[in-house]
């Protein structure tokens, strides 16, 4: 059966997440939705991510087969007529190849978390940010960050929750930076543990903040245990960005 | 009386516009009723420029006048406390002398307009651009538009209901340029027209999209004829960016 990939864009804001459940709204279920009312089948779409409530994206990506071999630029413009008016977007669609898995071709994940800095609540990035009343320091973070680059025991960095088999993952990047007056926090790594990339910005604004060193950031990772982690980041500031994969798994 | 001025950011998605008005939800009308709950006076806040339902603002200035002496820092913090939910935000809040007066101390006004150019609907961005399906020819609008610096009979680009007493005004800047994969426009006056730079938006798209020419621009212009102009652009995509005053009026 042909094989299509789509990327999608969406605000997690009115979604349970993206994984597909009875009786709640989810990006998941709105798309096998829209599919099944241009195609008449009901298909399984396979994301990159399961992205939790509240988090967005930018650049998620996932697959599904059809009995039918369409044009795949009409497919996109037909899930997003039956998609409205869910707040989730097709960028692109395009055909690939059987081989083609949009969860385990991947070969890097990019995610960004932003935070606000201000007094004032977010009006315009309601949803959007995370909005923390005290200054950051972003060059200690960034610098700090640094200590979390590499193969580690993420276990301090992970929801109870996390299904991985393993708390070992290889982080390639974590950058903190200031955009558009805005902390950044963009990191990139095959793949992540469930909650990873909040737990990392909920213990990188405490480095920013003051309250926490690089040496207590370092302290937590060696700890290797979740009760050494700062509070989680809310859901509202993480954007799934984009996903890598090899030319061999889409041509 | 003391008098404060506060800059203010909103979503002008859920409002019918600044302006007060009974029975509906409006910015100014938020703020007065916060003014009202910490202060237990009714005042009257006078905003530098009226913005139309769906139009926001990242640093719309406003004033009024308190009976007691207020630490500004605290009547900000006051303000927004009391305007939760709704999506506006106090982002300063300063005394400044009796004859300060937002809507007519100001010396110029800054209005971004976003839009942004795809074929998918925008998702995260929903109500913040306005979403065109056709590209746009970035360099040619930013061309064209030159032609409307200056001194001119705007009729052409004017609502209808403009209360304005002369359509003469003087367009300091107007520029287009691409910046995060949208198209921007700002515009910069002292004052401007009801639906001006909506209007303006409009024929610039008409060009960038290859309808118009610059001399049709040119010539929309001379006709000063309502009927002249291209289609509206959208509230949504309008923002009042900020607000210039002299040295002497604030200080």
């Amino acid at each position: 059966m042909p094989r299509y990939s789509i990327t999608i864009e969406y605000d997690g804001t009115p979604f349970v997440g993206w994984q597909i459940q009875r009786d709640s709204a989810t990006v998941q279920g709105a798309i096998v939705s829209a599919i099944q009312k241009f195609s008449g089948e009901t298909v399984k779409v396979q994301g990159a991510g399961r992205t939790d409530a509240g988090v967005h994206a930018c650049g998620q990506v996932a697959h599904f087969d059809l009995r039918r071999e369409w044009n795949p630029y009409r497919v996109g413009e037909a899930i997003n007529y039956h998609l409205r008016p869910a707040p989730v977007g097709i960028l692109e669609c395009r055909r690939v190849p059987d081989r083609f898995d949009a969860r385990f071709s991947a070969t890097k994940r990019h995610y960004l978390y932003r935070i606000l800095c201000r007094r004032a609540p977010a009006a315009l990035e309601r949803n959007r940010v995370w909005r923390v009343s005290t200054p950051l320091d972003t060059n200690t973070m960034h610098d700090a960050a640094q200590v979390l680059i590499g193969q580690h025991d993420f276990t301090t960095f992970r929801a109870a929750a996390c299904q991985a088999l393993s708390p070992i993952k290889t982080l390639d990047s974590l950058n903190v930076f200031e955009r558009c007056g805005e902390t950044h926090i963009e990191a990139s790594a095959r793949s992540f543990l469930h909650n990873q990339v909040r737990s990392l910005a909920g213990s990188l604004k405490a480095v920013g903040a003051g309250k926490w060193s690089k040496a207590d950031l370092k302290h937590a990772l060696d700890k290797a245990d979740r009760s050494a982690c700062a509070s989680v980041a809310p859901a509202c500031g993480l954007y799934l960005m984009s996903i890598d994969y090899p030319e061999t798994a889409l041509n």
